[in-house]
């Protein structure tokens, strides 16, 4: 069976997948979304991603187009009828289509819900080679980061601008020069003391599941702090990595061009990688 | 023939009207847009509209789907195949169609086209009753509202607000208390001193056409600055308004629940409303 896709209650070929040219996705940005890493059939951190849909639906007062058990019935039917074992989960939900006008759409309107299945590499085998180059560029996004809609259009200006760098990532500064985040990872670094940081959650930041799983996983051996860092502070760190639902954890090696540290992955990236690889893999230790 | 929309090279019955899950316009807010009133089968500002539109595309870097002229036969064409004479045309371009990533897709992907053309109410045959409450609220928006895109949750929000006080519009202000616009309309006051003002443009701003298009009207009998006003001035205003291409000159007689002046239609919007009137019907003196 070819690709399939979920759209509002039927299950379709994804070339045929369509929304309502009024959907509010659509002509208003007025929609959340979650994308999960699908591990042998299994839904990477799936409670932490659906924790989070929910909290932006309740935050943008968009109703649940479905319970929790549906939703996940939904997404294991898209995963068994595209005969995948791998792959990126992509939900989609919208406040629906409604008659063009910027309020929202009367009482009753029913929320629009995609659900489509992307391929993914694999989890990288070892760390050599799973990398990244980033550059810093002005944060313009929204005052409401924290909510994972689809109003993303600085972030994709952001990510185009590093890739035009022959970067990866694009990490953001606000103007006072504090790193808040990648156009699409939560960013981390062992400073010069060799403390791990990541930024503490804000309206400012995406609360990551990744960033959350990784927390929940250290074990003290690391001194950590959720602690924000400057851009002089990222240019300076010892090691500097990203965390999101596909690029688990990511070492940086070059940020605008200057190596990070000695330019190799460091020995907190490598051991966080670890623990990244046992968390997604499911092998943990007995 | 019921309503029609146009989409990507088709006319199509507007209920049939739909874009693939995959549009950049869904997923990343990743497009632009114009509103144009049409009177009489007569585009209101159509050079300003479509200029501006050319503008956004050119910000954004996304392909023109059609060249002017054609665009113009499409706009033509939904107008005639609708067999209306008024209404509102809504213009959407988007980057396209593509494996979802944030960075631009391949050259060559097709930018999407999407018209659709909406019921508007006629010009108000008269001011009386033709006027608006507003409430005032922070500016969560990103760096960049002069580019006209669909990332327009922050206005969907901000809007939701003004309704669900009573309101038509939110009228925004930034950190520094300065007025920004309002959700989907410039914002105008006559001062204490008795000048007509409206924030000059920069990228805190959509360069409003109707805007424009009064700013080019005005005969240098009413004393104007293009110059911005603190939400304290909003407040002690003799008059305010607002302008967009379906409020035209629309004067706000209450700003957060307190009355503006006197609570009445003042002198200066009842001029520049007869002033707007001529413009948009066309019925200019000989």
């Amino acid at each position: 069976m070819s690709r399939i896709a979920y759209v509002n209650g039927a299950y379709m070929a994804h070339r045929a997948a369509c929304v309502h040219v009024e959907d509010r996705g659509f002509q208003f940005a007025d929609g959340v979304y979650e994308v999960l890493y699908v591990q042998n059939g299994r839904f990477v951190d799936a409670g932490l991603h659906l924790d989070r849909l929910d909290r932006s639906l309740r935050e943008l007062r968009i109703e649940a187009p479905l319970g929790r058990a549906a939703l996940l019935a939904v997404l294991g039917e898209v995963v068994r009828r595209s005969r995948r074992r791998h792959g990126l989960l992509y939900i989609q939900v919208t406040r629906g289509s409604a008659r063009r006008e910027h309020k929202f759409p009367k009482p009753g309107t029913r929320p629009s819900l995609v659900v489509t299945l992307h391929r993914a590499p694999a989890f990288p085998a070892k760390l050599d080679g799973w990398s990244a180059a980033a550059i810093t560029v002005p944060d313009e996004r929204w005052a409401r980061c924290d909510i994972k809609t689809v109003s993303l259009l600085p972030n994709v200006l952001a990510r185009q601008a590093a890739s035009e760098a022959g970067a990866l990532e694009a990490i953001l500064y606000d103007a006072d020069g504090g790193i808040t985040e990648g156009a699409s990872t939560s960013v981390w670094i062992v400073d010069a003391a060799g403390t791990l940081r990541t930024r503490p959650l804000s309206h400012a930041i995406l609360p990551g599941c990744t960033r959350a799983a990784l927390i929940a996983e250290l074990d003290g051996s690391i001194p950590f702090e959720e602690r924000g860092f400057t851009r002089s502070e990222l240019r300076e760190a010892r090691e500097v990595f990203l965390t999101s639902a596909t690029s688990f954890v990511k070492p940086v090696l070059a940020i605008d061009g200057e190596k990070v540290g000695d330019g190799e992955v460091g020995p907190v990236s490598r051991q966080l990688f670890t623990l990244m690889a046992r968390h997604v893999l499911g092998n943990r230790p007995p």
